[in-house]
């Protein structure tokens, strides 16, 4: 249980708040490249951190984020004409290019410089994997883009999907950190039949490494989930050693809504169809979406189409179709922000607790001015991994070192 | 006109409220019997009195009512699986039975006894008369099932339906002892070619009787109609002594919404067909809802479908179809919760504000620590009733007694 | 820039506020005539100034306006009788006048005079140009109907439309006022090439006069477009001398909706179908209708319909239909009630910021007891006006006078 406080720590990311200036010094997915295909194509509404931008695409090909809100007198950008070089606002004809200087201001005599004196709020863009993200914070504190596998990766060898999920985006993340659901909500998910007794949580230089063990005759066998600031996972390998990794990344619409980035990529080669039948039938962790939005047709309007029969008859243990609209589904039902208030945690919620407790931790240091995990591109070479523990070794510094060595090529499935 | 400080104390219903904590003494409808069909049936969400609930049917056939948060960490347990005498939230698995015991909790280490201190809120239930009923007081004041005639008798004796109002349940209620508003509303409604002169609303054993008395030759001709804790109310037999009676029950869903159950019934044989054709065709008490809900077809959405052309032509006062939907319409016209500090009040509704003075006067007593009306069983068996009181009879006696003897078989249609 | 206080001054229009207490010294458009088409036809809901009302038709054909609440307990008006010279409650019949008067009160008994002491709120309403009016002001202060040129004209002179704005009813008057927009978001609306440099905005006994100049050899070239009180523009007449006259009214429905009467007329002759052939298809100042309501079919849920094909191919500096409709729509994205106190306002946006200036001073004159421009009739026979200012010529006095002459049968087109 949290304190009302803690949990608006937690969950509170608007500009002003200590969590979204946390937020605002990382890298942040936008949209897919391909919701821009082309120079000067239409504006698209975007809203992240609890504010309402614009983004476009310009005559150069460059991807830019925008204020939605003119400068001038508030009017909506994303009625602009996206023109030569620049986002032209319709009301009045005020035009500003990528980095938000006033380019063009004709509304006022020829020889007026208060166009020099306007800016529009804009948040430089980098496209990565498939994806624009924006970094939304103070240009002095600007992190190199993180060297997280599958960005780097050519299309061919990921599959990357997205969708609303309707409640706080800490709510959604908690839920990738608890092995303990994997057991009842994806009954089958993962061939974990053995409950874990010893939890770690401990901080690293890309964010958090997660643990999960329990005795074998060798010492302690542990799952070492990596949890890369601000919001990032990755999944192990379920499916064997040269199965697809999964990755996750829970970004923050507002706080009562998040969007999720599912992504499936192998490191090394394309992925096959036959592999992903499983995944694009949306039994796995993406969803299926109402055609030209971004909500999924199982949604809380509907129950999650819930099929009672099937739950009855045990072949699902829940009745929902996918594991994403499974973790989405049972997690709305929890609010739009959790009631951390209200809450009856046991040994098996571990890691949850530890979560809270290195999030707040981290909100505490970087308020004291000392440096966030995540600021190096290098430190986000690594890979969830699985490893046992003899007698006497400390998880922390071996957890540390095999994340790092899963991500050197060696191939590891999830299993206990 | 009442303070705003009445007003609230009058519709206020939550668990902390005055009202709220005197309604929970008492045994509350939440749905029909049939909505839970069979054992181990699927879960049902309820809402009422301002709580968010999950109504079930354990393996025994017995019904439950549990709080939909699952006290773990918020999961809806709507979604629940409903096993061998448990309802088991699909997040982690926990199990709760119908008392809100945790009778399995598969996360947690087998040693752990962690389970023994966690409770699910759980009210106890009972069936009657085709409906499911609730006690969500303090187990110590739980009061016998109320002895309402209708609730013991075959179904084949009853027609019962129900449709949510969305207006305050107090506001539906007053409706039902307002009996001014017949000679206009539902014109033609009652064969009531008189107005009251005279006015008395007392308290009783099971709760009140409100008097509405006219002069005739031998002396004072009064209608009494009971008001049986906390909110039921048996309709006089208008058409005749071997009628249907008529009943409501006026449940709060929530403060801007309640849930009334109208029933009709013969004590003493099946109803006809031909009888009933009239309420089947919706012109009665009961309204038309749209399939799979409870809420009317004719409805604020759609100004309750008023034909202006029949009410232009006289054959309708309203326009409006069916004396249920004529007084759901103009109540929520009222507003979600009526302001009772702007009201011009005349003689004629003596028996609202009495009704008003009755119930804040009951608060105040239970408040004090009195005991409250309605907490004998037996005290129910009493029907609306109406007498001639010659010169020197004195209401209260005499209308305490009639309702008793009315009841006792002796069937007496309503006229003026 | 405004600060809160001053916006909310501008923006707040309930019965209590300053400027809400000023729009009731003047007669207000509430519906078309047509809307009330027989003499004791339905009633019909009016929303006006955020006061909840309704409109209906006596047996005289006379109009009238009245509070939704029925006084005796708040039942709604709308679904009351349109009776023999009255409307009558449905709940307890009580009946009520044109000047809300109690002219039947059947639940009190015969002797009572209680319907003497009980007011139903009612607004006198007039019938001008094909529009019910009302006067929703204290009686003492209610000014002889204005004198406004289409009032008085016959059916076939005039066309007029009306659609809700959904934003606050001041932004969208700004945005008659402001001519700098004429360049951009109506490009090739009018045939407007020069920039304005001079900017003037005086009281007059109508209201205001704006003024948009430019130095032209013989002196100033100025544009006087008269605003008149409270809420009325006339447009210049575009298309020249002899064609149509446009005509706004925009007429707070709340403080975030408003409604816009859009009126095209000619004072000398009947509109020709030809010539109105681009108002009734939508491409000038009305707005396509949703059949049955008031809302335009390009509204914010469907973006306008902007085609964005259309405005990169320049045809249309928007890609939005009508001239109409690219006002409704940028404005609103401004929000339900723009923030002015985030602004940057430049040289073209002298008029807006003399307009708000304006406003604001009338409100303090106004509260200092000053009486208020608009009260004579007469005051209202005037015309937008074009005419050149030589040197030492003052624009007061000289806009004042060709706004009287030119509506004294002098046409105009406005060109620079």
């Amino acid at each position: 249980m949290l304190s009302h406080e803690q949990n608006a720590l937690l969950t509170h990311t608007g500009p002003s708040t200590p969590m979204g200036t946390l937020l605002r010094r990382y890298w942040v997915p936008i949209l897919f490249s391909e919701q821009l295909p082309e120079p000067d194509c239409a504006p698209v509404r975007v809203k992240v951190l609890g504010e309402k931008l614009v983004a476009f695409r310009n005559s150069e090909g460059k991807p830019g984020l925008v204020d939605e809100r003119c400068p001038h007198r508030n009017a909506s950008m994303f009625f602009g004409r996206n023109e030569e070089l620049g986002l032209r606002c319709v009301y009045h004809g005020w035009k500003f290019d990528l980095e938000g200087r006033c380019v063009d201001m004709p509304s006022e005599p020829p020889e007026s410089n208060f166009r020099n004196k306007v800016r529009l709020t804009a948040y430089p863009c980098v496209e990565r994997g498939g994806l624009v993200w924006a970094y939304m914070g103070p240009a002095e504190h600007r992190p190199a883009f993180p060297d997280l596998e599958w960005t780097a990766l050519p299309a061919s060898h990921r599959f990357a999907t997205r969708h609303i999920q309707e409640c706080n985006w800490f709510q959604a993340l908690e839920g990738g950190y608890d092995i303990s659901h994997l057991h009842h909500l994806h009954r089958g998910a993962a061939n974990l039949k053995t409950h874990s007794t010893k939890f770690e949580f401990i901080r690293s230089d890309f964010g958090f490494i997660a643990g999960n063990g329990h005795d074998v005759p060798e010492g302690t066998r542990w799952l070492a989930s990596v949890m890369l600031m601000p919001f990032h996972k990755l999944i192990g390998r379920h499916a064997g050693p040269d199965a697809p990794i999964g990755a996750h990344i829970w970004v923050p619409i507002d706080d009562e809504n998040c969007m999720i980035y599912s992504i499936e990529y192998h490191p090394d080669r394309p992925l096959g169809e036959t592999e992903m039948e499983n995944s694009k039938n949306w039994n796995y962790i993406h969803a299926e979406l109402i055609p030209g939005t971004d909500r999924a047709v199982r949604n809380r309007d509907n129950d999650y189409l819930i099929d009672r029969a099937l739950q009855k008859s045990g072949a699902s243990f829940t009745g929902l179709k996918g594991f994403g609209i499974q973790d989405c589904g049972i997690q709305e039902t929890m609010g739009p922000v959790a009631d951390r208030t209200r809450e009856r945690l046991g040994k098996s919620d571990s890691i949850i607790i530890k979560l809270r407790e290195g999030m707040l931790k981290l909100l505490d240091d970087f308020a004291a001015g000392e440096p966030l995990p995540g600021m190096e591109a290098a430190a986000y070479r690594v890979r969830s991994a699985v490893f046992t523990a003899r007698e006497g070794e400390v998880f922390g510094e071996l957890a540390r070192s095999k994340v790092e060595t899963n991500a050197q090529g060696q191939s590891v499935a999830v299993s206990a």
